[in-house]
């Protein structure tokens, strides 16, 4: 037990407390699986945000109608390497995993695969796909957006999501290069998590409603764009995330997103997903670019650091936190532990221990 | 004129002095139009750092053997919707273009389409041919590294370059969204460009010798990535640049470049360079792809204001100045004009005016 009174669980049980929660409301095998997976693959890395503290709110959203409980995937467009599914409202880690599978299968065939999903709905970590793709052994990336709760640069209203992007990249006999993040300066997410924690926000990442930087979690109505006074890039990355899940999937655009929090947990959101493979073998020669990628992290892992400061590789502080939860199990911050005792509770289910 | 004695010249006029200057040297037809309409594409703009003022060093380059005056560019593999060029040491632009102009074709069969081109050079602007790409109506990326000029988050030496990328995407009946950034804070042109000004550079964007912040262009040593305290996400923005450009084609990482300044002009830099074409219509009816990047824009220059601020779209600036640019011309900085005077004496060219 930690000083929050609460036990360390293993990312077993709380592998076997989501699938099993998600059963009990009703949802698919495959929506349990991908979801949880997800769920997991944020969990494990750390990625706390995106974690297991998001199942209350799915399930909220797979029992108010938001996402269907037995949706069925199908593809209902695309041309050569380009594909297009429709999610038929599942669980957006359903529609983001099937639409990574075509996409590296479009790879597999043609060099580059692209994916466009559409009816999908909030996917958690976009590193999760990516991360799917590399362990395929192929370079993934993965897009969405997301109700407006981003400020542009020098805007002074809510405007992009927090509109993520990943890329992984597969690394011979390690732990993929992992790029997961928001486009804004912190992810939305975080902003729920640091409530929870009572834990205050870094300087110049949030703002209030009347678009005020802020440093009060409960007072952040609007989040600033990566970047700072260079934040015309975080709002232009910002961008490239709406254009391609957005006007490319024909889904809806962050500032018409309802709100992921409600109230409404009945209406379908309409998300859409863009999902993006490359095969390095139709660039060069697999040990070619296996050998680029390990000179590549050698060299950086061994770059001079700032005086206090450590170099790492993205996903190189994800892979430590993993390593540690893999023995260790994680702690739920309170809110969750909280709701998930309710859920046990509720379901007849034994709690995660 | 000025209150720097310079006279504004047209851009039709720098374009003619270009050509005349490249074709004086021997660099062919190809070369000649690639390394201008990239440079104008630049300076039309107003991306002076990576205008016109480069060309008296893509002429010593293409004079000392670095650049090949007359390259041979050609197809050397690839798989379905993927192909690698090998631009024979050509003037990057060259490579670059071809290279877009083969991902757009292969986006037109295949919806999408990826190019590895090798054995490239210094490409400019990277927005050049993203904005190749929007130009035939399909959406282009652009990726490139560069030698060693940024540290890493938490670094303090040289790592990666200013590694570029760019995103440019039609819009019906107007200017492109065109997003053109250095995943530096500032990109390294900046430094020359305010060297040749005896401009100050801004806070946090760029340091020492030893890693310490400076505004002095003339000190600065390396610049910062983008993000100040998320820094993390500029350095792994440079990275996907690094992996796609240079891993992805076998070529040079950033660490091992020569730098650009030289003093080495005769041996070939082997950079690489990655370009991507999405084509819409595979995704999309093509009027609802339109109308969805015009409500976006329309509601995105709508969108309310910081006090004293102004919301834009990535390239509205550009646009903004490239129509005043068309009509007035433009006033080369001081180092500049000083060396197109000593290109048009050495080769009997009339200089632009």
């Amino acid at each position: 037990m930690d000083d929050t009174g609460n036990r360390a669980v293993s990312l077993a049980e709380l592998d076997r407390f989501c699938r099993a929660a998600l059963t009990a409301i009703g949802a698919d095998a495959a929506t349990a699986d991908a979801a949880t997976r997800a769920m997991l693959h944020a969990t494990r890395l750390g990625v706390d945000s995106h974690g297991v503290r998001l199942l209350p709110h799915y399930l909220t959203a797979l029992e108010g109608g938001r996402l269907n409980r037995t949706p069925q995937v199908r593809t209902v467009g695309g041309l050569g390497a380009v594909e297009v599914l429709d999610a038929d409202h599942a669980q957006g880690a359903l529609g983001a995993y099937r639409g990574m599978e075509r996409a590296v299968d479009l790879a597999g065939r043609f060099g580059v695969g692209a994916v466009a999903v559409r009816n999908n709905s909030h996917f958690g970590a976009a590193g999760a796909y990516a991360m799917a793709a590399a362990e395929r052994g192929f370079i993934g990336l993965a897009f969405c957006n997301s109700d407006s709760f981003v400020r542009l640069h020098d805007g002074a209203e809510r405007f992009h999501g927090t509109n993520p992007m990943a890329v992984g990249v597969p690394v011979a006999g390690g732990d993929p290069w992992l790029l997961d993040m928001a486009t804004s300066a912190i992810p939305y997410n975080r902003v729920l998590l640091y409530r929870s924690l009572g834990v205050e926000l870094p300087d110049h990442v949030a703002s209030d409603a009347e678009g005020v930087d802020t440093r009060d979690a409960h007072a952040a109505q609007m989040l600033a764009p990566l970047g700072s006074e260079f934040g015309f890039k975080g709002a232009a990355l910002a961008g490239v995330a709406e254009i391609l899940s957005a006007v490319l999937t024909g889904m809806r655009l962050s500032f018409d997103i309802p709100l992921m929090e409600g109230p409404d947990f009945a209406q379908p959101r309409l998300l859409g997903a863009f999902l993006l493979a490359l095969n390095p073998d139709a660039f060069l020669d697999r040990a070619a670019f296996d050998a680029g990628m390990h000179r590549y992290l050698d060299r950086l892992r061994g770059s001079l650091a700032a005086q206090g400061g450590r170099v790492m590789a993205p996903g190189d502080r994800e892979w430590a936190v993993a390593a540690q939860r893999d023995v260790e199990g994680v702690r739920l911050d309170p809110a969750t532990a909280e709701a998930f005792a309710a859920i046990a509770a509720r379901h007849g289910i034994a709690p995660p221990g």
